[in-house]
């Protein structure tokens, strides 16, 4: 029973596929996928459960929301370790990652109001009011990375405004979105509220393309978010939200204080997740010069000893595998790519058990070409700079513009950089990954098309509605010329 | 002299046109269009003005746009006459205008701070905090119902935001924008800012596409703004706000008040500026019956007896002229066709000098199938509907979102219209053409594609820059699992 349409769980009559466990190959879930008719049937469930749940009290829906939260609280453990065995995230991400979740429902509810919720003012005996209203029928796209907390992302907020749900995961975790949607049935979401559709590209297609979706929302590759760009065309009145990924610099001025600690936030930046956050630092600029050349060799000898494996061990690693054998492949084609390229390797990267890649740090200075791409996954291209505002020139040449990190010592290198970097996460002596859940979240150029998700989210899940109003109709003192009412 | 590209006015290289005031037949304005070379130019000089620009301060922004609004207030009485006699809109309400352009600049300096600007908030020694960062080159497509207002309205806080500006006004009012331009010219805004070209669909083509452009706010037809969304498709990086009209319905409940007050409301809703607004009505709903009947008899009869003439006329009149001989044949036209459908003339529109067109009211009650046409003109259709909750699934029946409106002393009817209708801006008991600057301004449908302008034109601005920062660099207490840094 892969689907939950209008509250009830059915199987898919698509195509049948498995999620395995990409650390041991275990398969963690297997169904079918849905077909074009089971993509309306729930777009359908949730346009007629829109007509009720758009005019429900605030009050009402965060009721529901909350009880959702409290569930994940209370199967915190099992969600994580949902997540861990679906991804290959260690468990101890993982973990954090269902946090994540529950403290999306406080910063979603300040947002509704600091952004949309109502405002109004009196003038004589005349109200001007801005109320919010949804959408309607938002389709949620999540990606692999964050199974869970990212999709619940646009959820939440879309929920507290009114909307409602055709959820589609990642064909790579149908396990850990199963799940959160069994917690919300569990917590009495009303039917159709939300709808759950499994399966790949051409039941998401079918999904962006019916006709009563109201808005997509989508955080996964630039190549589709640039593809449902174009399916959109000439649609204007749907909402479009694409949060699409980056090709992350992160510079490290002359003055980095204390080495290990610059060490230690460029591991956070470049391997967390390995590698697999759409914030990772992928290219990272260093001075020319000793004090260059002594960073590069300790991040080199710190990451050559981070510990890679079983997602679930103890002592527990700090990256478990990537999401997919498919996925490591790439990772290593890249590798050899970049070393073919003119790459100098410093630190390579080995595969190991399932989908495990071990990190790859490569000295990339002497590549004139190099390919503006995301690589996914625990790859370091490291450029020598001889001066700051070439490494920041260089740091902008990316058609991304996600993230993008300073570590320096030195203010004013601080303020050049944020008066000149091109990007929507910049962060200062602190990891990249690092992303504040009350903050928006987004980059201008391929990473997205300018609808900040996280606190922003409210905005993209609302539109406004002002008004003018009065209980009583009457003239004004004096009637517009040329207007006679004798 | 045409165009003012990079603080220089230059001819246009392109077609000659011409400007004519569309009451007595005058050329207000005369000049050439600007070729794409010129296009090019402009918003090369736009590119290169950013470098600069995007990194003074918002008071150094500030003091140049209040210098210029205070020139506008310095020259109120002279634009408001260019305005007048090149739309054919009523002095008075030129004036209003221009008084409206002036108001601009603190509500847009209110909506910066309170929608974008900076926020912050301190943990331990690290700071997140939340930038807002200008896109860039915005190019910026006037109307030619309110040729200063609404261009103004976008470029006030696109300016505040950073960006810098390329300006092309409606064909059919290239004297008012000229003259806003030589007033930011004596404002002292630095070279390439702001940049002016005058011209057609051709010239405004190339501008939508020249490669420079980050962004397109454009207020005008839903036809010209879906094709603008078409021609956009696979760049979601480019910021494209569009504020496309309606076609916008209001509604007269059973229980209506003051019949006069009711009356004033609806004339003011569907003559105002001659039906020139985007948020005027062109469908009103009236009950069956005698309370009906009645509100209708006296509507007739008092639109009948509107002063319709010479814009700059003493006494003034309540409407001038359409914009031109062209606008006032469709009008005639809409009106021939839905008597032809089976309309019945309550009040029969008739040319007079220029584009002068009297209103017309028709009861269209008759048509079963009705064009959803935004009708730009006084000409406002009428349908008597028999219970209410029908006549709000008819208001409904539109592509459109914009406004829409309810005249009802029953507080019950306006919460059930307020869940139920579908449009950005909704009004109780008020005219559907008074808009509040402090407010958002936009709707749902084929209106926009929900970048709402107005107040939340701040957002489409500016993307959020959100960091974590700190001076220094340090380890934290506990590292992260599987790093060791012995």
């Amino acid at each position: 029973m892969s689907l939950w349409i209008n509250n009830h769980w059915v199987a898919g009559d698509g195509e049948p596929f498995q999620s395995l466990n990409p650390y041991d190959g275990d398969v963690v879930w297997q169904g079918n996928a849905a077909t074009t008719a089971q993509v309306e049937a729930a777009v359908t469930a949730a346009s007629r459960a829109f007509l009720d749940w758009r005019n429900t009290t605030l009050t009402e829906r965060l009721a529901v929301i909350e009880r959702f939260a409290k569930l994940v609280q209370q199967h915190q453990s099992q969600l994580a370790h949902i997540i861990a065995t679906e991804t290959g995230k260690p468990l101890w991400e993982s973990t954090t990652e269902v946090a994540a979740m529950i403290g999306k429902v406080a910063l979603s509810l300040n947002a509704y109001h600091e952004r949309t919720g109502i405002r109004q003012r009196q003038q004589a005996d005349t109200t001007m009011i801005v109320r919010h209203r949804p959408l309607g029928v938002m389709a949620v796209f999540g990606p692999y990375n964050f199974p869970a907390h990212l999709p619940n992302g646009h959820i939440i907020p879309a929920l507290l405004a009114g909307n409602t749900i055709v959820f589609k995961p990642s064909e790579q975790t149908p396990n850990t979105a199963q799940r959160m949607c069994e917690l919300w049935q569990q917590a009495g979401i009303a039917d159709g509220v939300i709808n759950l559709l499994q399966g790949g590209r051409t039941t998401g297609a079918a999904l962006a393309m019916a006709a009563g979706v109201d808005g997509v929302l989508f955080t996964g590759s630039a190549q589709t978010g640039h593809l449902l760009h174009q399916q959109f065309a000439g649609q204007p009145q749907k909402m479009l939200a694409l949060e699409m990924g980056g090709n992350n610099p992160l510079v490290v001025g002359q003055e980095y204080g204390a080495m290990d600690a610059a060490v230690y936030t460029i591991i956070q930046s470049a391997f967390l997740s390995a590698g697999q956050r759409c914030t990772c630092a992928r290219r990272l600029y260093i001075a020319t010069g000793e004090a260059g050349d002594l960073l590069l060799a300790r991040l080199v000898a710190v990451a050559s000893h981070l510990l890679v494996g079983d997602p679930l061990a103890i002592p527990a690693p700090f990256m478990g595998s990537l999401i997919s054998n498919a996925a490591a492949d790439q990772i290593m084609l890249h590798q050899q790519q970049l070393l073919e390229a003119g790459g100098v390797a410093l630190l390579v990267a080995t595969r190991g058990q399932g989908a495990i890649v071990t990190p790859a740090i490569i000295d990339v200075s002497a590549i004139t070409d190099l390919a503006d791409e995301e690589y996914f996954g625990p790859l370091l291209q490291v450029s020598r700079y001889d001066n700051f505002t070439q490494a920041v020139e260089s740091a902008n040449q990316t058609r991304y513009g996600l993230a993008a990190g300073l570590i320096s010592t030195d203010s004013q290198q601080w303020q050049y950089f944020i008066d000149h970097i091109q990007a929507g996460i910049v962060n200062r002596n602190r990891p990249l990954t690092g992303a504040s859940g009350d903050a928006p979240f987004g980059g201008p150029g391929a990473s997205g098309n300018l609808r900040p998700s996280a606190y922003y989210a409210a905005d993209y899940c609302a539109y406004p509605m002002a008004s003018i109003e009065a209980e009583q109709l009457q003239l004004p003192f004096q009637l517009a010329p040329g207007v006679s009412l004798n």
